[in-house]
């Protein structure tokens, strides 16, 4: 059940963060009894007319109704005010037609109350697949959540969209451009690139900077690839991960070239990407997958994903022991192009392997301290070209197992 | 440590099977302490001249010296005798120019105790990886293996290659062609696509057939793709995986267009398959994943393995829970081409989903008591095309990560 495991003890320290407000964005979250009782479990956030709204979503096949209903909304006249609506408890994934209904339901409801267009309000559900979604719980509170919007409500929206999550996920940047100060909030939920039954990533980032759609678009999709995309927890994949930025362009400052905005955009996808997999299920170790001169980028990702993907690996790291043995296997049956012969292989400052074998005066007791941190750095250098990347994973523990084969029942 | 290990609940129910004589064919093991103690480590098959050696290895592109000097060897010149021997506890994986020279050392000694070139000697080593393998420890029982070949060695050579296996595989076929009498035998080992540190699934098979290289390499291939191709513990690859076909002539049959030589030879692949995948570790259930009407064969066996793969789906197993949405999400990530709204799926003969939701009159408790069997039956139809597979998984058990976190220590 939410809420009833222990905190990760890998959550950032000092709790949730203290957020800026940003102008032009209003928050509100309520009880509406989806599923969970005694917490909120819907939040909307409101927009001023002129906001630009980017996302990126799930790859999945089999995509929930209110993914389909967002994909198709990007990049629509952003004349008019928006809003967006996530409830917890529930993930509309494959609930059929009517999961579609469901949707233009709470659109339809949501768009009424705070008088825009159906086509600017963005719905996201997350928690049980397959269940329809009692949308009427969700209708009967749009008014009192119009009533309860705040520019201050964005630490209790991270609570809200909350499902087996152990910790609200929030991070800010302010940005300097030529003087002037453009702010970026975001918050996430998400323990798992599909949480147990408990589908989903979500995560909205929310800026007072003005930018056009194009090059909003493109900025989200760019970072995306080396943060969010950069992450996995078990190799599953949600049918309802939905990343949106809405820049209410509040600050008057046009960022769509600016480096600084850029860099502060990446930084709080990163931050928040690590807050995801800082909860996986049962971590108890943040790890970064280097890899380092590989053919292509491409390949260097294929290495990165298939040594943080391997239960092998994973479960070595769990046992704090520097088992290269398994690194050697996970880039072996990558598929991407390697020579055993060329690999060099660091447990953090510790060179394990080069030449195609373990190295001179490898001393194991030091790659063993290492293993004993919270956080954990591979190296994988392939010794071929450029390509290179950084992925985030987590261990693999018996709590993982205990959470996911328990957790319906 | 091999051995120490409670036997699989999967095991098959009577122990070893009574294995017929090969004509043609020879066995010996020994104790070699090669890393083990008080167990055989080291065996040796002699086959006699006129044998044809076909086999299939590892995809992984960190091979081990073993893997890519067998691989050297196959469809050479068939006309003297020849050998294949192997050790556990030690995989000679990722041990550099010192791998190539054990090889080396080993296929000497072998060529010259048995009067055989070298090029007809295939060794296999199992094991740990990354460590140089001692090969003076089995070069210098090569004369006692010679001086204890027998016919009936087969059992016992089973377990000289075992290493984290918690039982000995064998099986056998006998096939009536045209009034006479062909027989297969075969042993394998592995109990992880790559068993914890200790890499390698190996399987040994041996027949008095008659047969070409081209003919038997053909057939070896092919059923490999529906049998140890469509296996997997934890989707990782081993560095040193090796699959031989010796057919000995002595039967004096020619099988080269025989359909029930055909049918016996994979009959016995999947039979030594599902004997691997029974021995899974921790697996405390079998799982068939049954994919019907892809686009694609291709697409079929993606589907099929994203699912077997999946660890939200093997510890939903492991917790004995119908929990059908996982097994969407798993359709979703695939790659594969599909159709949620056409996806059906089946737990045991209870339909679970159709029509992009839960089927009608679905009940839960019926699935359920599927899922409290030893064998698993999950069938998804993707209501496309002619593609179709089945894949042999196990579930994802506490078990699983505890002999994988703890196992070097």
């Amino acid at each position: 059940m939410a809420g009833s495991l222990p905190v990760s003890p890998l959550a950032p320290t000092g709790g949730f963060p203290d957020l800026p407000e940003v102008a032009g964005v209003r928050f509100a979250s309520v009880e509406a009894g989806v599923k969970y009782t005694g917490r909120t479990d819907v939040m909307l956030a409101e927009l001023i007319p002129g906001t630009v709204i980017a996302g990126t979503f799930t790859r999945s096949q089999t995509r929930s109704a209110p993914v389909l209903d967002c994909e198709a909304k990007l990049g629509g006249d952003s004349e008019t005010g928006a809003a967006i609506l996530v409830n917890s408890g529930n993930s509309n994934a494959f609930t059929g037609i009517r999961g579609v209904e469901a949707v233009r339901a709470v659109t339809a409801e949501v768009a009424r109350v705070l008088d825009i267009p159906e086509t600017r309000v963005f719905t996201a559900s997350t928690g049980v697949i397959g269940e329809p979604l009692p949308h009427e719980r969700i209708t009967t509170v749009v008014e009192d959540l119009r009533a309860s919007l705040s520019v201050e409500g964005i630490a209790a929206a991270a609570k809200a969209i909350m499902t087996t999550d152990t910790y609200p996920k929030g991070t800010k940047r302010v940005v300097e451009i030529a003087g002037e100060t453009v702010t970026i909030t975001g918050i996430a939920k998400g323990s798992g690139m599909i949480a147990p039954d408990m589908g989903t990533m979500l995560v909205y980032i929310f800026t007072d900077a003005k930018v056009e759609f194009d090059a909003l678009q493109k900025l989200v999709s760019t970072a995306c690839e080396k943060t969010f995309n950069c992450i996995t927890v078990d190799s599953d994949t949600s049918t309802s991960d939905t990343l949106i930025v809405a820049a209410t362009g509040a600050s008057g400052v046009q960022v769509d070239e600016s480096e600084a905005f850029r860099l502060g955009l990446s930084e709080v996808m990163l931050d928040l990407a690590l807050q995801v997999v800082r909860d996986g299920e049962g971590a108890t170790k943040l790890v970064r997958v280097n890899v380092r001169s590989a053919t292509t980028n491409e390949d260097a990702k294929r290495v990165a994903m298939s040594i943080a993907n391997s239960p092998l690996v994973k479960t070595a790291i769990a046992g704090e022991d520097p088992n290269w043995g398994r690194v050697v296997m996970a880039v072996g049956k990558s598929g991407a192009v390697a020579d055993r012969d060329r690999l060099t292989i660091k447990f953090g400052d510790t060179l394990v392997a080069e030449n195609g074998m373990v190295a001179e005066g490898y001393v194991e007791a030091e790659a063993a301290a290492h293993m004993q941190q919270s956080e954990i750095d591979l190296t994988v250098d392939l010794g071929l070209g450029d390509g290179e990347v950084t992925v985030y994973t987590c261990d693999l523990t018996a709590q993982y197992v205990a959470i996911n084969a328990d957790y319906r029942s």
